[in-house]
């Protein structure tokens, strides 16, 4: 199995202290040896980051634990192989531009009898069920709307609905981002949070570390953070029903059951994340 | 403008020798500010480091410059804006997937009346003319093999003639890679060396810095690297021609004008390059 991190701002935040409990769990405390990857979408533009080796040993995860990237959507995974080779082309996330927009995928569980699973124009690289079950929802969509559609909140309803379908074939756990939305999708495994004024410590589970958001942050920061477990051991987080499906934005959750999401125009509440204050020096 | 650089090798090399030299050009021996990008192939997959900030300061150029990633197919740029914002969506490379492969482009130069270009299912996500001429490659790419083709070599000789069209456009100088190959399309500015035993000393144009190749290498090594200038002042470096293109396979050029690329088997030639040998760690 594997281990997912997202995370849904309403300004470019940096994600290492949860990059860093995560990072544990891929080879310290977690046997999840067998690569991690993370995304960082910045405007309509994303930078990736990934390794087929284990995390708590990578220069380059050290690099990204040490080195504050802002980001309003980020999508991580850590690796314990089961389907496909452990090499760089079946480490998640994934990537692919549908609609003149970058969609990035990564999954946590095990599917059977996927190979019946059609693809159309996105076909994967790899060997895994995961990076083929992107490419078949990818398929549904683009089957669905031939044209980039404007009501994002549908798209992401009839995405859950395709993802009752991969729910069938086994666990799938996943985060689906376009830069803007962080979609979850839960089998068994997956927990939120969300930190907004006023903030307060946390301190890892996988590592000694604390932090004080408050000297993070600003009083009008909301951020909420995804993981296939809890990453901090003295803050509430919620766990997710099987089935259920999250959608978040600008850090809020919008929905977890989309039957409002039709009715909620998103563009009143959207808050249009800025760009990054700080250049990357 | 901007600059380019590629790499192909029949075994997994490092570019740091090269890439440091790229990276003077950006804010500090040359004026391309505006941004920089690296893709490295590993087996069917790739990482990829880019930022919009000038690369003479980026502490993720850095990392890219000390810590030796080992590819087969390189292709790097450094942009000086012309065409789109200064942003990660408008930094090379571009990469997308067509045929489970995935192809990374950059451009070098400037096209006027681009905006007519139609492009198909793969759309620009940033608003460059080289994204939008990319994504116009790949759409002739599809039309002409709708389904994955066997023949490589008619596949490049066929995009070769599509840039033709480019190029009746502006500046079209160009590096492209599907993992296995590196072609590249000349208008006006681009020079290749190909390296291999005896290896000699070389030193960079634009950094006091000196490599002996005869210490980094073993004697069946092949490297061939491309850029827009040449980056060495002690090597001969060849110029391509207006209109020409070059495909280069495992460090090899295997044709610079493509007329015996159908009659050449390129399965008897290929020279499968190895996974990389040292772990990232």
């Amino acid at each position: 199995m594997c281990e997912l991190l997202g995370m849904s701002a309403n300004v470019p935040t940096d994600i290492c202290f949860s990059f860093t409990g995560l990072m544990q769990r891929g080879g310290n405390t977690g046997p999840h040896r067998d690569g991690w990857g993370i995304t960082f979408y910045e405007g309509k533009g994303f930078r990736n980051f990934k390794d087929p080796n284990p995390s708590c040993d990578s220069k380059i995860a050290e690099l990204v634990q040490n080195y504050p990237i802002k980001s309003c959507a980020v999508i991580s995974h850590i690796r314990q192989a089961n389907r496909g080779a452990v090499n760089l082309e079946n480490t998640h996330p994934f990537t692919r531009e549908l609609w003149g927009r970058y969609w990035t995928f990564a999954h946590n569980g095990q599917l059977c009898d996927y190979q019946d699973l059609v693809t159309g124009r996105h076909r994967p690289v790899g060997q895994t069920d995961s990076e083929l079950s992107f490419c078949w929802l990818l398929k549904q969509m683009e089957d669905k709307y031939p044209q980039p559609p404007q009501d994002m909140a549908s798209v992401f309803k009839f995405i859950a609905q395709c993802c009752d379908k991969l729910r069938e074939k086994g666990v799938f756990n996943m985060l689906l981002s376009d830069g803007e939305y962080v979609m979850t999708y839960c089998t068994n495994h997956l927990y939120w949070i969300t930190r907004r004024a006023p903030f307060g410590k946390a301190s890892l589970i996988d590592e000694d570390v604390e932090i004080n958001f408050q000297e993070e942050t600003t009083p009008n920061d909301v951020v909420s953070v995804i993981a296939t477990q809890p990453l901090t051991d003295n803050e509430e987080w919620h766990r997710m029903k099987p089935g259920e499906f999250g959608l978040f934005h600008c850090g809020e959750l919008a929905d977890g059951n989309a039957d409002q999401l039709i009715d909620v125009p998103f563009a009143e509440k959207k808050v249009k994340c800025q760009a990054p204050t700080e250049p990357l020096e």
